[in-house]
């Protein structure tokens, strides 16, 4: 029995991801289907590569993630399959799927081309099910990766900014904002801890529309209701968080937008 | 092991998906259950008849479809069952079901009146999980279709309009808009080729609130990103879309709206 | 083989509930999960307490049904684990996991404090990740409930409302509103007979912003579409409906407002 997991930007008003977990098990009856998320931001690759890194570590060794934020379907943008130590990837080469691999130890990347593992007919519009479904199906049912294509070494990585760190001001970015409206940064517990940061301690936070001081929390329920808070969150990094509300809403904050961290 | 495919306009919000899943999980543990959608717009059959038809081809052999448009729930429209020759469709009888199972070659369909196959209770107003769920999953255990209730013929057949053709002008209409905005229209590649049309030409589209012109493409990334192009999507149909955008948006298109067709 | 329910107040953008799936398989590969619904209200322990009381009841007997609505998390609210004579409960102990449980038959609750069925790192934001999501899948295992953590006696009761009668007027409130506008009370069956209603008769509806006189029907179909009508709903409890439209919005209620009956 193989886990495959399943992320997109397709939604689930459509028949998209439907089409998808029908393909595979049509070829592998016994897969077992998780979805990661489909709602990730339509073309949004960054988006999808840090959710598929955060949720990927938890899953069974051995899983098949099969990732498709794909604007560039139907052009010359590669299919590929990922090895790593602990799982498989298949989806476009466009640096989605590699952030999650290189954590998890990446160890092979091939170029999809055996077309005996796609569907007979391929549309150039809806590779999520005419290649990387069949693929990963036939993946868990146990063929071995170097039959998929050959390897290659020129995969698309993935460029995302890292924060940067001079005189004591940590410049980052916004990397996700949660359905609860937690602004979850790029800053990890291991750079903070370079300017001194630790539990308890007064953090001052620079937003594109607020100023804010912050204590630094191990849990929501530290501050009262309403009250705003920072804590490294479940996936290792610094989250700006209202206790039971919506920090986003709170100090107007989107994806992308620059945040600088000093110690009061 | 029998796959069960699940189509509604309930959402997700509320217990009722879940219902129906437990339902049939009561009565065939072994069942492995997929949604199709459950976003459906509310009491739209015509949406729901279109999305089962796309989704249901990618299906296992002997699959058992439930599909719950229903806003005569309680009144005297009929629960059916229907046989094609690869699979089973299950749920009202007013044309939601039938566009699918005429495409997989339609054989038989029964009128659901056996109590033994219901819950003991049936309410009137969810027969998705009272009728329609454990009939399901009794003929995922094996039940033979006539075991349900007599063979009918006068089911209620779907009034779908098809396009029609005028001097040189095809007409047709909206069937869809997906999540990302892309127009699908009920004019399918043959029809298309009626007027001579094929890849590379341009397409005069007149919408409702816009004339535009559209190469015909067959990929989203042979036009420029945010430029419109048309293609005859994964699903067979004629797709009005916007490269990385969404063309329902720009071009203000709604579902049911008129579109014509003509080459430049 | 096992059946795992999910309910939380997640979302499904977010990799959260992916987590708690793939903990979940990692420890009982033969686990089958169904998810309830994760788009609860944030924070709103009621609402996911009525959902699962509604779906909790059918489940196969066994079923394992881990709640996550969860404002305390990481404070000092216990993590308990409630079996009943059908079923067992996993969540946090703020009165979510009892209304349904108390109707399943509450037997023993304990609360959960062996590490040995916990992630080996326990978050102080995440714990259906880290500490529902593992206990349930070794409860599924086989193993006893006794050996996750002492019997405890003094959980947290649900704090819901009942309707109160006085000179003939049922004062209840909004229990939910579902997706298709339907307005839940929190009014049984049982409670309208005390007033003499019976099928048929008009009832006498009183909103914050409206006074309404309704059918008591048992079906949609039984006025015309988007006429007004009360119902018992599958739930068991009397609902304010649109056929085919939506009652909340045609009477602007929101849930938890008050609403009086009366016989006409």
């Amino acid at each position: 029995m193989t886990v495959i997991s399943l992320l997109s930007d397709f939604g689930l008003k459509d028949p998209y991801v439907a089409e998808m977990k029908a393909v595979i098990l049509s070829i592998c009856p016994e897969a077992r289907i998780v979805d990661i998320s489909h709602e990730i931001e339509k073309f949004n690759i960054r988006m999808g590569a840090v959710i598929l890194a955060s949720a990927a570590s938890y899953f069974p060794e051995g899983t098949v993630h099969v990732a498709v934020v794909d604007p560039g379907v139907g052009t010359k943008r590669r299919p590929i399959l990922v090895v790593t130590q602990r799982a498989f990837y298949v989806g476009p080469d466009n640096g989605l799927l590699i952030l999650s691999a290189q954590r998890q130890g990446l160890s092979h990347v091939y170029h999809v081309t055996n077309k005996q593992f796609m569907l007979s007919q391929v549309s150039r519009t809806f590779h999520g099910r005419d290649i990387f479904a069949p693929t990963a199906a036939h993946l868990a049912k146990g063929h071995a990766p170097s039959e998929f294509g050959p390897e290659i070494n020129d995969y698309v990585l993935p460029k995302f900014a890292k924060p940067t760190l001079s005189k004591n001001v940590l410049a980052g970015e916004v990397l996700h904002i949660d359905d609860f409206g937690n602004v979850i940064t790029n800053v990890s517990l291991k750079e903070l801890e370079k300017i001194g940061m630790k539990e308890g301690d007064m953090l001052h936070v620079k937003l594109e529309e607020d100023k804010i001081k912050l204590k630094l929390c191990n849990a929501y329920g530290e501050v009262r209701a309403k009250q705003p808070l920072a804590l490294i969150g479940s996936h290792g990094f610094l989250e700006i968080s209202v206790n039971q509300g919506n920090a986003a809403r709170k100090f107007k904050v989107e994806i992308g937008e620059a945040v600088q961290l000093s110690l009061s």
